[in-house]
């Protein structure tokens, strides 16, 4: 067998490339979009080479078409990822993610006094600025700002 | 760009490739090797087709060569997996997977009564049988088969 041929990772007829995750959230990505459970051929690379990023990761899942609501859910960790569709091995069509009116169930609130951090209670925001996103927590009223967002 | 060319994930210069992982199991592979955290480019392919094993996943890892005792610990789960190294784009060598002597922490011992099921004690066990790998375990002493390994 032809050494390069066994090592190459073939390209997707149809479905969706998402470029410019940053590297450290890859798998909490693949979590969110329920990657890790689905049946559909998907390819990761991880701390691949990124001008912009420094070092990136990226996604491809033959076959899924995201809704933009479930994409959206990726903004908070990577906000400048972009989505490109593909269809017969062609790019048909190019999104960018944007952040969400709601976010639920990913983010922490910076309010330790907060019941999401004393409870297993799901945290649940309303996204009140999204450049810089910022995020109002639904049951303390407590604002996270970009620079505290942490991921659960 | 070329759209073909964009979805392309290069063949790795040096590093290794591991083969012929069961689908289901990709996740478990990466965390057992620590590829979640690791910082070198690292490529994952998941439900890819396989004659063997009906869905199989991929690994392929650049500049990172795994001793035997680290890339035994997956047998519990990929026990048909196959490593390739890669030097200089071509394959130089090729191994397999082997049982080790000891699992520690990978697998859930089958006794409920165990006081790893019933206290935050790691799992211990000695690989009493290798083909079909059985399990015996360093608490309680039942042995836990083949047919009945619960990846934790």
């Amino acid at each position: 067998m032809n050494a390069k041929k066994e090592l190459q990772v073939s390209a997707i007829e149809n479905g969706t490339v998402i470029d410019h995750i940053p590297a450290e959230y890859l798998f909490q990505v693949i979590n969110i979009l329920g990657l890790d459970t689905c049946g559909n051929s998907v390819t990761f690379g991880n701390n691949l080479g990124s001008d912009k990023l420094g070092k990136k990761a990226i996604i491809k899942v033959a076959d899924i078409f995201f809704e933009d609501d479930e994409i959206n859910k990726i903004s908070l960790i990577a906000p400048h990822a972009k989505l490109n569709i593909i269809k017969n091995y062609q790019v048909v069509e190019k999104k960018i993610v944007e952040s969400p009116d709601k976010v639920v169930g990913i983010a922490k609130c910076m309010n330790p006094k907060c019941i999401t951090n004393v409870e297993e209670v799901t945290t649940r925001f309303k996204v009140i600025e999204k450049t810089p996103i910022t995020l109002k927590c639904h049951y303390c009223e407590k604002i996270t700002d970009h620079k505290h967002i942490e991921i659960i």
